[in-house]
């Protein structure tokens, strides 16, 4: 490995992936924060809006609008659904790009448009590689432009993506309940992630609507070979970070519970982030917070042929930044888990 | 309907159920708490071992073996299972009983052994009835002997009960996901329930094993009118009280969501306490805090044939001691109301 | 007591505190809930914007505007501080009105002057008694205009105002350190007070310039009959409800902790609200929840001649909406009880 | 600096502060964790005991009898208070050891017996250096035995000892309000610690008679030259990690709050770990949760001649495991930074 330096954007850091895509680089042998985006705190310091970005050296908060893209070596776009490709245009042909974004993960542009509307820069879509750093690692290293999975895509593809494609399990009737922490909502005020809102309450949100249902439908489908559609229902918890997803499958025919186990583990064992646990321990999003681990664990249902997957992310680490970190050290010929292997925070 | 003062016994004051009693019984106006037991805090104040139990008159705890049955009216047993029979043999002919415990909610003495170990006192199961106040408001009237329903199962029968019996429903593939309080684990001293092993984080427990299923099991079946089995997955959450159920189901051929709410409201259209959601409101546990309200929505899934029913309760009110009270008011002829018609505390 | 039926209106019932008077007036047997308003959401139903306010026949909400005084008994003020003047001049003779903003607490206009701006209605002040139910009790039961105290003066003068009437605590280096519930700041979107700003952690604010200051003051100094000056320093902790004031104060000489117990139990001793714990034991916001209590003990500090005093309220109760209730009773000649005997919901 | 490997055992490795070493330690370039204890888990795994500590690999938890010193470099003894003694006379010669129990805080040794009891190896005590990294660094350099600081005394000895060292304030009527988070209080189980009985509320403990304030006595004394004696207040908030120390002070005659500032600054003006907020920023704890930092900052009060200082640390790296790695840095010829630079996880 070459210890280059490497220059990067962050658009959109005073978002919580912005944020989190800071804490994380700080610490990143090779990176150079150079440039930070916050239109409405342009001018500002990253501490005043980060208070916990303390310490460290970092450029001042600019706009999107006078970034020299020159010099750059990779931008980490944390912006909404719908803003990225104001910078396709502009970008420098040696910049590569790494998008937190929606905007170009679903492959097929007319699948995009029916949950996000229109789309404003269909044409950049097929140079997208989809992020899931495990799954897509060959095609990663070569991509200029990589979409960072979503953080329920990262829960729910990691574990089903193998069985479906080993045809372990049966693609029809894949239910998913998603329990999600409240920063996957962002950092805009609004009455419903107000702190009384939230604490020592549970609900579910976007039933049968949620914008995250085609994301994992088209990755399992790839998995599968065939079409894939699944229930899933997400649910807003009383915690920050994390999200658990609870995930019931029914099995192929001949095959068991210590199938599926023996099958993830076979397929992630040289993958450090992904573990799948030993015999019935239970995945907890406390266990995984800050760090950028999946845990994954199966369970034998007691209706015969039934199983239960669970895992567990932080929605901000392997469920966005960390992730996409991961893909940067992939881009760069860095050892993956560069700066990405600080330990779960506990308790 | 008479002011008679009830006689009351609440045996286990020391536990959340046996508080939540007394908190409930404290406002009732028939309601004169003559016993308290805690047996490792006898001789103690209650409100030195719950100090919100501050401001009213109430007797010092006291042992189960110093109980004088003759005067009693009605025994709240709020003991852990395999102790209330105990008690049976020495109750006098005109106590009435309502037993918190799960001792005698299994009518089938076999299931019930399969889960729990030995039954201690099997004839004693005929005399019960099974305490889910909606669904069995005319035995209940009649009874002396009540076993109280658990909370998943309350949660989780008021809905798909009448469903069932109805026939809108596939009576297979029924998976039910809840997500609990953690008061329903009780207060006994577990490192696994200290506040820093449970904030901020959620996980699932019992896969495939929990004792609720038989119960939830009995019932539906019940209503059923075949046997029916369920897939039950609880999940521990960062929160006092609460339980949310969320339950996937199939519509049986030419039924449809809507088909589903109207019976649902038409079944309720009485029940103070059960509350079907207009529209696409969602049920939030925080919004029956404290209540002994259950509030339920039907939503359709994007898959056809499929739908996703949310139902909401309080663990320790309508899940537990605000039912016995609704139960004990059923048994003694008052309004059903009594004492139980405070809204919920938001936020 | 005659069993006359009240025509309420509350104004602000979109905020916090108005939903909270509608929660306890809901069982109050002589309230008549007749007008809502809340201007932003008129024409919807209370249980859209606030969901736990479920199950109540309730007038749907409407505009300040729309009201029509004449057949009002009480008005309940919960608009923002400066909104209260708007209603002033369209009262009619007969209706009482109790406000829960700030406009009528401070008795100086120069002073409400300096720390809220113009006043707006200053003819006003002088028709106006400072409503802590237990200080005033004779004045507010004559009273047609009632000041509703603040949440900090209520948990701060409750225990204060005694002991410096009777000159048992020195006047000087009273220093109060508080600790509230975010449902203290409202409803409104903020980032600063969304769930993950919140969660898990503590801070300070308004250091050495809270508008809560003059107010607890003007009626430390009214009991001491001198001027009295206190720092006073509010902390926001990750809760909904509650105030905890940590008191530091030194006794005068000759004085003991035990004359300071002694003294504020003798001078409550009639007041069902207001306990003064036995022995060490210690104040907690979660013992007194969603009830009208104020706890309150009194410690040796190590160093002589220092004790400590803490007191516990909900913010929302005793803090507002309750002793709004509270006064409202007194106004009309009711049980000072009535509505407002609900135990504390704990956990 | 010289790249060895230092082999270190944490003894007491099943409580919070062994498992935040551990977790730190995991990432530090020159440490090998070569013993793990926790007698009640010996044979284990350690992620077994904390599944956050996955995906390393760590030796199995053994008892504390059966450790061999001699090829251990230094030992963490994480143990309740009175237990280190009994390692004390089984040490090697070139074993350094670091105490982050109480029992060798407190130089004088009938103080400690005054707080703590009977102690077991009073002749120990004065091979002890006082382990506040940024206030001992030189001897810390030298030294064999360190005790670590208590997690409150942390909080507030960094900002009052150069203040009182300075004589800028007043050595009499200082006020400690402190915040504490519960992790402080360890991970047996207790009803006291449930979930349940912290969330969402807030009370004081040890009021008067917590045994950190002799060691903060003992270091103010230290500082000042004379006698501090202070009053001490803990409170136990909801939340897992975090201490807020809010200190009343009065300011000395010609000092003002500027003063202090500027003081502080520039007596941690090299020290990366210790920081002095700009302007009215506020500390909070949730922006220092997981490093090592401590944020400090000065508030004039409202009333002449006072001044607010509050401290802002994580309990378990500052307030120990993490204090503890920067005193082996130093003992070990170290850079003091090696490790402990992780930045603050938030949200």
């Amino acid at each position: 490995m070459v210890a280059k330096e490497i220059n990067i954007a962050v658009l959109g850091a005073s978002g919580y992936t912005g944020a989190e895509l800071i804490r994380i680089l700080a610490l990143h042998p090779y990176a150079r924060l150079s440039v930070l985006t916050a239109d409405r705190h342009a001018g500002e310091e990253m501490d005043s809006v980060y208070p916990h970005l303390l310490g460290k050296k970092l450029p001042k908060l600019t706009r999107i609008g006078d970034i020299d893209f020159a010099n750059l070596d990779v931008i980490f776009c944390g912006l909404p659904h719908g803003a990225t490709h104001k910078i396709m245009g502009r970008l420098d042909h040696k910049n590569k790009l790494i998008d937190l974004s929606p905007d170009f993960r679903l492959m097929d542009v007319g699948i995009y448009e029916q949950w996000y509307g229109k789309h404003k820069a269909p044409s950049f879509q097929k140079s997208f590689v989809y992020g899931l750093s495990e799954l897509n690692r060959e095609k990663i290293k070569l991509a200029s432009f990589v979409a960072n999975p979503g953080c329920y895509p990262t829960s729910c593809i990691l574990p089903l993506a193998p069985l479906l494609e080993l045809k372990h399990i049966d693609p029809e009737n894949i239910v998913i309940d998603a329990k999600s922490g409240v920063s996957g909502a962002g950092r805009s005020p609004k009455e419903a992630h107000l702190y009384g809102e939230i604490t020592e309450g549970v609900h579910a949100y976007g039933v049968g609507s949620h914008r995250h249902m085609p994301e994992i439908e088209q990755e399992l489908s790839n998995a599968a070979g065939e079409d894939i559609f699944v229930s899933f229902t997400p649910h807003l918890m009383p915690m920050s970070r994390g999200i658990l997803s609870t995930i019931y499958i029914s099995l192929k025919k001949n095959h068991t519970v210590s199938d599926l186990k023996f099958a993830l583990e076979n397929y992630y064992k040289h993958d450090e982030f992904v573990k799948i646990l030993k015999g019935n321990k239970l995945p907890s999003t406390r266990h995984v917070r800050g760090s950028n681990f999946c845990v994954i664990n199966v369970f034998e249902d007691r209706l015969p042929g039934k199983a239960i997957i669970i895992s567990a992310i932080d929605n901000l680490v392997k469920g966005a930044s960390g992730q996409a970190i991961q893909n940067m050290n992939l881009m760069f010929g860095l050892e993956e888990n560069t700066a990405i292997t600080q330990q779960p925070l506990f308790p």
